[in-house]
């Protein structure tokens, strides 16, 4: 069989044997025939390491798709189109502005500081690739490049069905390639926070409250749907269109969770670094199932009915909760850590209504309030201290949410960041879409 | 660059110098400049296996949200929200309930005995892992874990539109935390029917046939839909909500299926395993192919339409079938293996209905028969002999029906199994969840 | 602890022990308390290879889903439960054809000719495999298999709404066990177009064109749908039944593409090799989004509102366009290329209705032009000359054209290939499918 791809495979062996194939000993001591080479090791680790990055980054890249879909389920038939094309616009800008700014911000130069600098980054070149540097930058670009996209999916949730496409665009540009990594760089980065010995392993806090603190602000500056919160204390419930959608968005959501926080291990060389990834793979999975399953209770308990939509976002919030610490948990801990935040939703979901705060999908319990308690229980499992902890999460929260604020306020008095009374009424999909989700029911 | 992610990184390559990286020769051999330090092989196979493990979990992992949205597809729109509902609380509940007692009553001292011991399973520490050990436990964990789900998944879709809530979730207790393992603890375990020589390489029988059993068994209990089968034998179709959301569940059930069957080769650490798991691929794609399109074939003959339903369900049938044995058929066997899969859902849909067994979405032919069919035919292609597999799936068969007909009839004495007729006529997504699945509809 | 598992898995280390675990040097120098074993070179570099076939096949079988997804939520409801059946049907012949032929006949024998052998191809046998081969077998038939069936995929979307279900599938049968093998063969399968120096990467023209071809053959003789084109020159738009199932199918492809692009590197044992995948995904994301992008802002201009299907084409049609060259590419030129796909699509889907070339999901311009367009422009990356990527996309388009132009004329001069204007008005679901895709709406 002589074909290209074999040829091309061959050369890419050649290749191999240079970089990979090293002689075992002595040719004096080994005849020809007999020789063998052996693997090197700083090689074998950088495979592994990269292609840990490559893994994870497509199941987190696919979380894209999660948020889409569980956003399009919540919100009403009249704006599906819309927050489809939001999901998908917001990810397409997210890997640019990353590349762009956002990758440099937060992790060139920070060196204890409060940001990076400016500028796009460079991958390797074609060929490329130093086993020493123990992994490929182009996939650590990757991987980072979609949490990264994920703040920014948090934030299309909760400001659904009454704020126009373009300014919410422009704000994902600034906070993809600007605001993220700013507060990013503060840990991972290697920033001032770090130094503190803050601890947030793989973004209850630099991710999952930061998308939630910038929904806040947006929310606050937004104001609620029309019709949401009556005069006299009213709630009017505006069920999503589609539970399916929403259950098959948290699956997804579940799924590439395992990448984010079983490949924030950021190395699977050795056999400790995979046996920690397993133990993650099994903590995350765990704090999931005890948020579903306290939601699930919780619910029972409290209405008599089982809300389907808080055990999807009880389970999400045990995602939240575990994601700032799921190597270190014991099983018993990680359950504990999920369930409640499987009960932060189901109690802060009403509360947000009191404080007529309109959060369309739930974002703000999940995201925010979940984030925030999946930092500050670190310490349980001696990961930093319960005072670094509260720092982190106030200064990201008020550097977060005064920025955005200050995003949002700019928006606003510029171009308008909110629909018409007459497009809200007949939805987004007719007003700035111009296609119907389901035109025909 | 200076980072955290890059310091921790680095932190681990120290780890990883000590754990992967040995001296290739004597130092008086080799001036340091020039010394090289190679991969240690067990450490490496260590790797390889565990990362199997976790890429197979997520993959199957990921079939709870295809068994959820073929579920979703097919039950009446008025009972969809439910039927999400279940899926994630099942999903839920086994992850728990397999650390709780699951994996120890599989796998730890079994002995060739009928079942293990009691208690929850400890993973390694944090930093921990055995490299003689092959593998890391957390990782076995939740490969394993995964298919314990798969078996409460079949459950649910076969009791759809009639079972309430409480009692389904409870058998899922006990089924995930008691009766799977200990049916899985007779082969998987070291058991007895191991001893005997049975064969099952990924659980057409173990997983398959269990679940089919269970479902069975609580069909029977639970009586059909009402209006589903006439007092003059007629049968009333009551059509799925969505064929699409069906259509994407098989497809994502066919995606895990790889790493089902793949990762059942339990190590990718040598030349010969991973070539043994890429058979196994080919194999399982042949036979899901061979059993579509003998279902699409024999449809079109019978009935002159080619319901789509059978198609996804034949598809389904080949994946269970060519279970029991994935790797040892060549190419002609795993299409034939498939496509009788295919024929036997085509004639034993019907037939259920004839003898009003109501199962809603096919499962009882697709995985307990099909599941039969795969395991009975093993030896053909030279694993197990037709004795042995005989009566291991009698004996799996009866202790299963015999054990799950016996919590069935207890929650039906004791709190009732089934919704009452109003609510059936109501549906159960507003008799019990609260939510309907399109409210706007 | 004893379990079945664990046995096996230590005969697989016995196993491996003998493939991979080496003696690093004479007994005699080492006491045997601190013998060490390294890793094969060879060995390692052949788990590594096959394990991307495995994880990039399993990527690119996903993107069957993602067509499926796409297609269902492009027609009309009454023809989606027969988009459904295709896609499914499709994946399954796809896969058996290119067992029975078409993996020979693209890579058996080709020898700078116009195709290679006829006949099924053999896979290792069990516990084979041979480690300086570099691959499995298997996993690259695994690999190029599920790259057929996209190109299948391609042409259901185009001719939906009125073909007939048998002759589509016939049609199938013969692209994908003959005609996409033997345009494969030039190329991949070291034929007289790689002779040439043409350069197709991952496949724009090889995959996406020859499918778009293919396709637009179909519908030159299929004709458009009743009531499309009215004979003023009118163009009556026909809206899909879903936007949340198309958004959902380009997540899932632009997914699948990391496996689609990256496994084309064909080799993951080397530093360069992972090193030139990251790349790869990095290029391959910034394409996608640029796409998405320029779409975005374009129909934002043209239309001043943003047609989200639009959109998910130019996301798609940015994919497309770096799969020719994913890897040489700056990030800038990346953009480019990916942007200018997007630009493809808003021009060529208002030009295809001129021609009254019914294309229902816009696949020809997506697949086809941005094919080319991709294929045309890899010299600006260094790959291949301007003159013979001209000849290859001429060559390939011609041959496929005209081929398959053939096989439908035929198809339609004997069974015929279009459905009835009665059926096609009632739905194909009604007509030939006998179930309809929403039958409670």
């Amino acid at each position: 069989m002589t074909n290209l791809k074999m040829s091309k495979l061959a050369g890419a062996a050649t290749l191999g044997s240079l970089a990979l194939m090293l002689p075992a000993f002595g040719q004096d001591a080994a005849p020809a025939e007999e020789a063998v080479v052996f693997a090197s090791a700083v090689d074998v680790a950088y495979i592994f390491n990269t292609l840990l990055f490559l893994i994870g980054g497509f199941l987190v890249m696919w979380m894209a798709a999660g948020f889409a879909c569980l956003e399009m389920g919540l919100v009403r038939s009249k704006n599906v189109s819309m927050q489809g094309l939001k999901n998908i616009a917001l990810y397409a800008i997210a890997g640019i502005m990353f590349w762009l700014t956002g990758y440099s911000l937060m992790y060139v130069g920070v060196d204890g500081g409060f940001m990076g600098s400016f500028g796009p980054y460079n991958f390797e070149a074609v060929g490329g690739g130093d086993a020493s540097a123990g992994y490929s930058v182009a996939s650590d670009w990757f991987f980072q490049m979609v949490f990264c996209a994920t703040t920014a999916s948090i934030v299309s949730g909760t400001l659904a069905e009454r704020i126009k496409l373009w300014p919410f665009l422009i704000f994902t540009v600034v906070l993809t390639g600007i605001l993220y990594p700013i507060t990013g760089s503060w840990q991972w980065g290697g920033g001032w926070l770090s130094e503190m010995g803050f601890s947030d392993f793989a973004g209850s806090t630099l991710v999952h409250s930061v998308g939630g603190w910038a929904a806040l602000a947006g929310a606050l500056i937004l104001g609620a749907r029309k019709g949401k919160y009556g005069a006299d204390g009213s709630v009017t419930p505006m069920p999503g269109s589609s539970i399916p959608l929403a259950t098959l968005g948290m699956f997804i959501l579940w799924l590439g969770w395992f990448g984010f926080n079983g490949a924030s291990q950021l190395a699977m060389g050795t056999v400790s670094d995979v046996t920690d990834i397993s133990r993650i793979f099994a903590n995350t999975n765990l704090a999931a199932a005890a948020g579903a399953v306290s939601a699930l209770i919780l619910v029972q308990i409290i209405y008599k009915k089982v809300d389907v939509t808080m055990v999807i976002n009880g389970a999400l919030a045990g995602l939240v909760s575990i994601t700032a610490e799921p190597l270190a948990p014991s099983v018993p801990a990680a359950l504990l850590i999920g369930a409640v935040g499987g009960v932060i939703v189901v109690f802060a979901v009403p509360l947000l209504d009191k404080l007529k705060i309109d959060d369309v999908v739930g974002a703000i319990p999940v995201h925010l309030l979940a984030g925030i308690w999946g930092t500050f229980i670190t310490p349980l499992s001696g990961s930093g201290n319960y005072g670094t902890q509260i720092i982190g999460i106030v200064a990201i929260g008020a550097f977060t949410m005064i920025a955005s604020g200050i995003v949002w306020f700019i928006l606003k008095s510029t171009m308008g960041i909110r629909v018409s009374e007459e497009d809200e009424a007949l939805g987004l999909d007719k007003a700035e879409v111009g296609i119907e989700a389901y035109p025909e029911f």
